[in-house]
């Protein structure tokens, strides 16, 4: 096991299980805030591994990997939602502050959890049930309207784990393995929505919190490709709400590092909440460039109870795209070409080897004029993936 | 021997002999990029060595140490520039593309060198000789007046090497020194200015070149201290002259890498050249937080002959203090109180050990009121080296 080696002064550790991107973009702020960070990494070439001296290869899934990782740390975090509830525990009864604390990171874990919490708050959410059995199925389709959406409530990201059905036979895998987990089924009403909002937030141990303006998220094939913000057009009042919500989740759920609220917006100026994720979040990747204080900075701040940072926007708007990885993986001379087409862009790439539809990286631009901005960033994250060749 | 581990998709080692700050604060951009980076490390918990996982120990006057830490690399450049022109030479004959390459580094390294040159091309300097013996020292101090500026042509910094004298007894010692080494000293008239300026571009390879605006740098003592940047009220015919020299000087020279070049401002509305650096500079740092490309991802591109990007401010003002060491090696307490007094810092720290004097990190604020920002940055710089405690 590798050892972290300490910068001198009082400066402490963060452990972040898991290496893929979100770890790794870590790396620069830890560097710069004077942090040691430490990653347990799936292998010795994941994501975050390839930056971060101290990233010893282990299973998030064994509790004797995760507590021997844990023991040279001063906090422990996470780049993803996947550690089960008993190394969660264990790694609490350890001692070592844990960030955020399972008992807020089930409501990320678990969306049926999530969904009766924000219904308690008061929180404007989908109509939804548990639904554990065909006849469950078919009487809620029946109640809010064919098709609905089903989701799994555990393990699902960017699309996987989510199916619009329109009938219960739709789902007779997925029941069955429901019934069997005892995990049952989320149910959603397929809601008419006018686009995708996101509230990203940072909260610390002590309760103090910062909001990052609401940004609009754009959406292909359930992946998330481009974020504008602040999102265009966007009523102030409505923005005023939503982020007012999201800083009551995290109140009441207690969330400590950043959190990401996914949200509709609706026809007539309501929202209702999508997803929660308790960590830095795809749709807050634009703050690295364009906010005083970039997500990562924030998340580490957070989680180790230091004063949060301001999250004033630099320029009127930046605009982020997401790289997705295409048919070929030498990646180098496109990159040099987008960096020739436009020195205004921030390319930021993940060390990741390309498999077509994988996240790989992320550009980002910043300025005045939003239709611009989105035809560079979409223009430079199309040329990487190999979509446009001019 | 650390091998570096590189991304796939074709990406580079970029090799940096020395793993003081400036190698350190490369990890953030270079991580970002999609760039392995590689560092030749004075010891284990060298600056940089505590960032980049690839930092091998190695001492950059050893030819075999640094032939040995090359071959792993695409590309070298350098934190400094005490390599020795015989290790240069043998790196160079290796077939490693060296950059800065020792043609353009001899004047960085050899300021009588450089004087020579810069007269050679016309560029404003102040009156200068070199001096090997006393009578030369008082000829010259006869010529431009007492005192006289004396500086060692070789290995001086942050005002170490550089003397102010009122007579040739002064420089007995200095001149013996010189004298046994062959190498004389460099005398320099007392230019009477208004203030420091600071000229910062980046020359690639190929022969692109991007400059950030002039900025006014701050000394105390014979050490930088603050840098604003743009340069108030600075007359935008003498920016534009002070730029065209930089970029003269870099072209003239053959310069790859980040260039900075220090110059007094004369009453007047002249300047004459202080100082060459052929790497990322103090007077740079405002640029990681304030302009759209910082100075460390444009040195990163520059050595790569990748496309230089833009370096256009994000915000009117930037405001750059830089931390020094003061008497208590407890750091995190302090940065902690900074942080929460001021969500807008951001505060930079190289995980170096505190010694009274010694530059451990540094602040910077960017924004539109200028009095502000110098009052902020300039706060959290005392208080964390302990100067004021309210």
């Amino acid at each position: 096991m590798t050892t972290p080696r300490r910068a001198p002064g009082g400066f402490p550790v963060v452990g972040i299980v898991g290496g893929g991107q979100l770890a790794r973009m870590c790396a620069g702020p830890a560097a710069e805030l004077g942090l040691t960070l430490s990653v347990l990494a799936e292998a010795p070439d994941a994501s975050a591994a390839l930056v971060v001296p101290s990233s010893p290869v282990g299973d998030h899934t064994d509790t004797e990997d995760v507590l021997r990782f844990a023991e040279a740390c001063d906090v422990v975090t996470f780049d993803h939602e996947h550690v089960p509830a008993d190394v969660l525990a264990a790694l609490v009864a350890s001692g070592v502050p844990v960030h955020p604390t399972p008992d807020a990171l089930r409501f990320a874990q678990d969306k049926l959890a999530m969904r009766e919490r924000l219904t308690d708050l008061g929180v404007p959410c989908p109509r939804w049930v548990r639904a554990d059995t065909a006849e469950e199925v078919e009487a809620f389709g029946a109640e809010v309207g064919w098709p609905v959406v089903a989701k799994t409530p555990r393990g699902g990201y960017d699309g996987k784990g989510v199916a619009v059905v329109s009938s219960a036979d739709e789902l007779t895998d997925w029941l069955a393995r429901a019934q069997e987990a005892g995990t049952g089924l989320l149910l959603e009403e397929r809601v008419p929505f006018r686009r995708e909002l996101a509230v990203l937030l940072a909260r610390s141990p002590s309760g103090q919190a910062a909001a990052w303006p609401v940004v609009e998220t754009v959406q292909t094939d359930g992946i998330c490709t481009e974020v504008l913000a602040p999102a265009p057009d966007l009523d102030p009042e409505l923005s005023a709400r939503a982020v007012e919500a999201g800083l009551r989740v995290a109140g009441a759920l207690g969330v400590t590092g950043v959190l990401a609220v996914e949200m509709f917006e609706l026809e007539g100026g309501e929202f209702v909440v999508n997803e929660l994720a308790m960590r830095p979040h795809n749709s807050g990747h634009w703050s690295m460039d364009g906010a005083v204080t970039g997500q990562f900075e924030q998340h580490l701040r957070a989680v180790l109870d230091l004063p949060l940072g301001s999250p004033r926007p630099l320029e009127p708007w930046t605009v982020m795209a997401n790289v997705l990885g295409g048919d070929y993986p030498e990646l180098y001379p496109t990159y040099r070409h987008v960096m020739a087409r436009d020195p205004g862009l921030k390319v930021h790439l993940y060390g990741k080897g390309v498999r077509p539809g994988r996240k790989i990286g992320h550009v980002t631009v910043t300025g005045d004029d939003l239709a611009d901005l989105r035809e560079r960033a979409g223009h430079a994250a199309d040329y990487i993936r190999g979509v446009v060749t001019e």
